[in-house]
């Protein structure tokens, strides 16, 4: 390892490395002016121009005219309408249902729940004309939709026999930001945000948890995502709630991304919208309230968590493309092989795979090998007429540089597994990431320097807000979460003094720091 | 037919039957304080009383605390995601693609096309401060989308290489509305909009066909909704638009609702926005473009076509739950009867169908059928103790009265295709009742008459938009559309004098007049 900062963590790149992609068999790459301008900058020389670079040459996003707002371009839709319908079935097996409500909110339902007000303000959008007339009262564009869900909820809600609310509503919303980046800052951005109401505090924290692991399963299982699951520290709870838990990704230049958030409301919400009613024993009860969201920035984890020098790596079970077919042909025999390669990928349809056949003209073989590499299409297959004779197809997965030539049948009816070892190869490469660039540290020295070399941090801490404050502002790390006990990650219970003040630890273990996005 | 105005079309219906839902084998009803909460006015009473309850009290939507705008609860985001689906599938079959733009548009780019800033200008939501910040150029709520797309097109398109275009995007937009009312006019909807950019005026044309024969063909086959196809004339043009041609069907009042647009859009946005390209011949051009949409109005078309007086019926391909089952029992055995349902209901849902359990307690089993016939779903089975016993189900169709007892494998056998059947059966009717409730007139007094009475009407017209204006004023209808020669409604070519000028006809048919939501 070498060089400061978070680009020590990693390793470094061959120059020509990036034009790899480029050549079919391995050989030493032609000059290319086409495959050149879908080359991007190496990771390790510059984490944000890689990160900008992908997302603007992939196809997935663009800026639009719009201070920041981003257009999210087919590509990119497509994975986040994978998400969407995986985390959507899954809400919906534990007997969650959508709705939609308005995009505008009364400015007076913000000011009714005074931390809410505090963390929202400087932030909100507001519409203070329809048509010519200017409002008496204005509207805001929803930055979260606690505040109207509650008032609707107040009229909906009479008896603990119509509880739980078990609601949740796809859309996006609103927020003012000065620096944006695509998918991880911007000022509308899209979402699903989850909201329930429950006759007991119980039953609210086992949903707060419920969602949260689901998160955590989705991220790993669906996303090959590691993410560690805990508590927020108090200043960096949700505005308005009483207990925030988040799932915590690291990026490859070592920088955390909050990945989810569930929040306990407890009952400030539904005191402040009077959100009542009437238990099993006649009495008049305040609901007990949760909210839970996961954003179009986890598109941005996806990016950061599995993207290397080549571009995206495409975590194979939300793939909106899979495979990706070459027909390789000159001019005489090239459409009969783009129709061979159709056929190819309607055997690979069969077994329920998303396929594309890429039979663009005017593009060398090398420059749609760089530009799918870019996209981080899981595996690639080639299919020249000589393959077709020999009935073999050349097969090169997106995380490694071989390539295999296979019996075409033994390709085709692999490539469902084939697909699900990209998967766990992906969780584990950044699992061990992860657990290699976290130190627990016992000295602030320490941990001063261990976040300058762009790691995770460990250590204990007093509690003490005005001591969180400070750490950021000397390190411009942050408290991300208090890991859980069940967590897979740092969940051992230790006890100690704070790293930063000396006085007695809080919480009964060790806090994660580190910088964030 | 008794009674003057739209109301006449209505088969007048006995008192008693708004409560036949209630009594389970078709006996005298009992006076039931429940079930009546969920009786609806009958549309022979009120039509607009009618479809305002059986909005609100099937829980499809609600009213919100935002002018204009609505919420739309679990039961009717269900219904518009089933819908969602269906087209989804359908565009993206025919090589569309979906992408996200900002709600927000920049105040400068409306104006940038004269006819479309004039169409939208009055309804416009303007957002003039982020934050404290009052903003130098405000920004406007997306009405639609054609300026912001055509911006970001300019930056995509360099070639004909590139083209077509073939964008959609799912979302809300906003246009003010005075008068609202659930899903039919409210000042924010959800919706589609496609757009799409081609090289050639005859690829532009063919593709806006396309996309409404697309929205026929879903409204028939899906929705079991008749809709006639033309064109719209001149001053029923979207703004902006060369040609506009519309679906549109009828009202079970008589009147139209415009249920889905397609717009040929010529060269007007992409000179406006600069969409050019490089010709095959190396000539700079302007693309050719087109949009189309389709909103949750359609729900509303849904609920005023098949509804009746019980509530609605839910066209059974898209009906969130096709059947429910009502399990009867007594203190002592209703939760075994519970658990029966749920065996039954995973006999059907092993056939594909949605099915709900009814397992609610507290509530009566007329109260139980009452809320599902509101609620419309096609098929009711009713499980007893006894039925159980002898093999048996009650079944009961949402558009019949009568109830039948079947052997139980024959009834989940037989429930596709009685769903089908219960499809076909709604197709039919509303295509009846379209054809019987349209007349062809030739003169003024006649068209006067006609559709005084709630009818459309068919007559020539000089094509004169001030004439169509005087005949708005004085009989409140408007030309639907100039039916395609193709369509299966009204579409044989004719000669004639216009009914309100005398002059001669224009567009070589008569044109289809109503009046409308």
């Amino acid at each position: 390892m070498s060089g400061s900062g978070s680009v020590a963590l990693l390793q470094p790149i061959p120059k020509t490395a990036i034009l790899y992609a480029m050549t079919k068999d391995g050989s030493k790459p032609k000059q290319d002016n086409k495959a050149q301008q879908y080359g991007v900058t190496p990771q390790s020389v510059d984490f944000n121009d890689w990160y900008n670079e992908v997302v603007k040459k992939s196809d997935l996003a663009d800026h639009s005219p719009v201070a920041g707002a981003m257009v999210v371009r087919p590509y990119g839709t497509a994975l986040w309408e994978n998400i969407q319908r995986g985390l959507d079935e899954r809400f919906k097996a534990t007997g969650h249902q959508n709705l939609l409500f308005p995009t505008l909110i009364p400015m007076s339902f913000i000011m009714k729940e005074a931390d809410h007000v505090e963390g929202f303000a400087p932030e909100l959008f507001t519409v203070s004309k329809i048509g010519s007339d200017v409002l008496a009262e204005p509207y805001v564009l929803r930055p979260t939709s606690e505040t109207i869900i509650g008032h609707m909820w107040s009229g909906w809600l009479n008896s603990y026999r119509d509880l739980p609310f078990l609601h949740n509503q796809w859309g996006s919303v609103f927020r003012a930001e000065l620096r944006t980046k695509p998918f991880l800052r911007t000022s509308e951005f899209f979402w699903q945000e989850g909201h329930t109401a429950h006759a007991s505090e119980a039953e609210a924290r086992h949903e707060v948890r419920q969602q949260l692991d689901e998160y955590h399963n989705f991220c790993r299982d669906v996303l090959a995502l590691p993410v560690v699951r805990g508590e927020k520290t108090a200043s960096e709870r949700f505005a308005g709630a009483e207990n925030t838990y988040s799932i915590e990704g690291m990026m490859r230049d070592g920088k955390a991304l909050q990945s989810g958030t569930s929040h306990y409301l407890g009952q400030n919400f539904s005191r402040a919208f009077e959100v009542k009613f009437q238990t099993k024993e006649q009495r008049e009860e305040f609901a007990y309230t949760t909210s839970w969201g996961l954003s179009s920035r986890i598109i941005g984890a996806i990016i950061m968590t599995h993207g290397d020098d080549f571009g995206l790596m495409m975590p194979p079970r939300i793939a909106p493309i899979q495979v990706v077919i070459v027909p390789i042909g000159q001019k005489d025999n090239f459409d009969e092989m783009v129709v061979q390669g159709e056929i190819l990928a309607s055997e690979l349809r069969r077994l329920g795979l998303r396929v594309r056949v890429d039979g663009r003209e005017g593009v060398t073989n090398g420059f749609k090998y760089n530009d799918w590499e870019l996209k981080g299409v899981p595996v690639r297959l080639e299919l020249g007429p000589r393959d077709l004779e020999s009935g073999v197809v050349v097969v090169k997965n997106r995380n490694s540089t071989h390539k295999e030539t296979l019996p075409r049948a033994e390709a085709v009816a692999g490539m469902p597994e084939r697909l699900e070892t990209i998967h766990h190869w992906l969780y584990q490469r950044a699992s061990d990431f992860l657990l290699e660039n976290t130190i627990s540290v016992d000295t602030y020295d320490e941990f001063k320097a261990a976040i300058e070399a762009g790691k995770w941090v460990r250590a204990f801490h007093c509690g003490d807000p005005e001591s969180e404050r400070q750490i950021k502002e000397e390190t411009k790390a942050t408290a991300r979460n208090i890991p859980f006990d069940d967590s897979e990650f740092f969940a051992e219970p230790e006890q100690g003094v704070c790293v930063h003040t000396g006085k007695p630890a809080a919480y009964g273990k060790r806090v994660l720091f580190g910088r964030q996005y």
